[in-house]
């Protein structure tokens, strides 16, 4: 790529989002952040390629939504409060649309999860997207994967598998009404980062992750780094209207326990601990190890997109 | 990819580098990290892709080296200690022998430069290596580009151009003898990140930048984040003699000049303050805009390999 056209990249991407924990943003060999008192520093980086993550053809604009939220997320399971966050970016040629498009997604999704982006490199090949996120709580009380306890309850955000059916409508695999595809497809293009919740739970959860690989997924990570065994109850699983609309149960939970990129959190609380609003309990700890459930899916691993 | 794949690629870069600052490394949703006490995060990304900063063919032990240094070279110039880095890796398909070669750079990168990997992602595509690197200072006194004064002193640490007439070397473009050939290539395979010297110019440099793109052309971002303008003695440039063996003089200062890749620092001292040893003044600092020197080479704005 020529000079002049990373000239016009930098001329997109500059001042999206702000805070006064940003000393130095854009522009010097690296930004400058200050981290609030007593706080430590989480950071996490996140992929995302096309035909991989997202389908070939996906507005640029939702691209860049949705690799800051899934990046997002993983500070929301840490009970992080943002800090800012850098990208990474390849891409084929440089098209003024599709980086202005790309822009607004970034400025947008900067604004909501209120982290600035403060660093980036561009460099020329297949569309991927990598953003590192930064954030920071507490030293002594940042959640983990690591500290489920047998006789927690097991938690979740939101509902689960909207993503999957979402995808799936815009896919053309499933056929649903206006207003249940509208829903659906939003939640799979605009997902949250539940950062207020993850800093909620900060010292009243044992353990955190967030939902990307499906739930049975990535409560297989939480129960191997625990060190425990998790239960889910299928009949428990908080479940849209929109979805179950649409699919016949089975369907429904395969979605809920084998989709992901929902966001949503994964978390367990002592049994006295109250459950926050918008959560819902779904299982229990259990000394042991894995995951174990009344129904299985016909797909565990879920391997986002790839088709 | 599928999941075993990423299994493979995660055995190979489990445990790079260690450091009592990392809480938390690779496992959980983010790695937490910890500042020294009235510290700033400073924080940089750079991402090199093979057939634009490195030619095809180039063995993965110095990818990873040379994409660490590149990044860790940013954290150099703002004076900061080193904390750890984060790696976005895309890759056309996961060779064992390959990954070993490239966790192994990665390795020995991380070792010199003290930067723990904390974190990482992999994904499928033409090869491209982004390394975030994470780094801390003083809140006080972390140099930046911007504080040059007229009547400053230019210095810049090490030799001008060993990596362009390297890379020469090495794309069979330039003949060397085999002891110039060996010194040439090695300062473009293994280039150094002048983190100690940062360090070092802590308090004393009113400015500094690294030399990536080449001394002309980092030396107008300096000038221009300063708001003051630069004048370099092309005599006073220090050319290594294994350079100036193989080389004319007109290529010298092509190379010393216009060449990237060096990874040495270019800053500005006030007239009275001591000279680093291993450093060279080549100019001054005036006011006004702009970067003068008394030749001009034949490339100037670096466009790292590109052919």
């Amino acid at each position: 790529m020529a000079a002049t056209e990373f000239q016009l990249i930098d001329h997109f991407f500059a001042g999206i989002g702000d805070s006064s924990s940003v000393l130095l943003g854009i522009g010097d060999d690296a930004a400058a952040l200050e981290l609030p008192a007593g706080h430590v520093l989480l950071v996490s980086t996140d992929t995302v390629s096309e035909g991989v993550h997202f389908p070939r053809g996906t507005h640029a604009v939702d691209v860049a939504y949705r690799a800051v939220i899934a990046a997002a997320s993983d500070l929301a399971a840490m009970s992080a409060e943002p800090l800012g966050m850098l990208l990474a970016l390849t891409l084929a040629r440089t098209d003024s649309e599709w980086l202005a498009g790309f822009a607004t997604g970034l400025r947008e999704a900067a604004a909501i999860t209120q982290l600035p982006l403060v660093g980036g490199d561009t460099t020329q090949g297949a569309l991927t997207v990598s953003i590192t996120v930064l954030g920071s709580a507490p030293r002594a009380t940042y959640l983990t994967r690591q500290s489920a306890q047998p006789g927690d309850r097991l938690c979740v955000s939101g509902t689960l598998g909207d993503a999957a059916a979402g995808l799936s409508i815009r896919l053309g695999e499933t056929v649903a009404d206006d207003q249940s595809a509208l829903f659906l497809t939003d939640r799979f293009t605009r997902p949250s980062a539940r950062l207020a919740l993850g800093q909620l739970l900060r010292g009243h959860a044992t353990s955190a992750i967030d939902i990307s690989d499906g739930l049975l997924a990535d409560a297989g990570h939480l129960a191997r780094c625990s060190g425990v065994a998790l239960e889910v109850d299928s009949a428990a699983l908080p479940l849209s209207e929109a979805m179950q609309t649409i699919a016949d149960e089975a369907q429904q939970l395969n979605w809920a326990l084998g989709g992901g990129d929902d966001y949503e959190l994964l978390f367990t609380l002592p049994a006295d601990a109250t459950l926050p609003s918008g959560c819902t309990e779904i299982g229990r700890v259990r000394s042991g190890s894995g995951v174990f459930c009344d129904v299985m899916p016909e797909q565990t691993g879920y391997e986002h997109f790839v088709r």
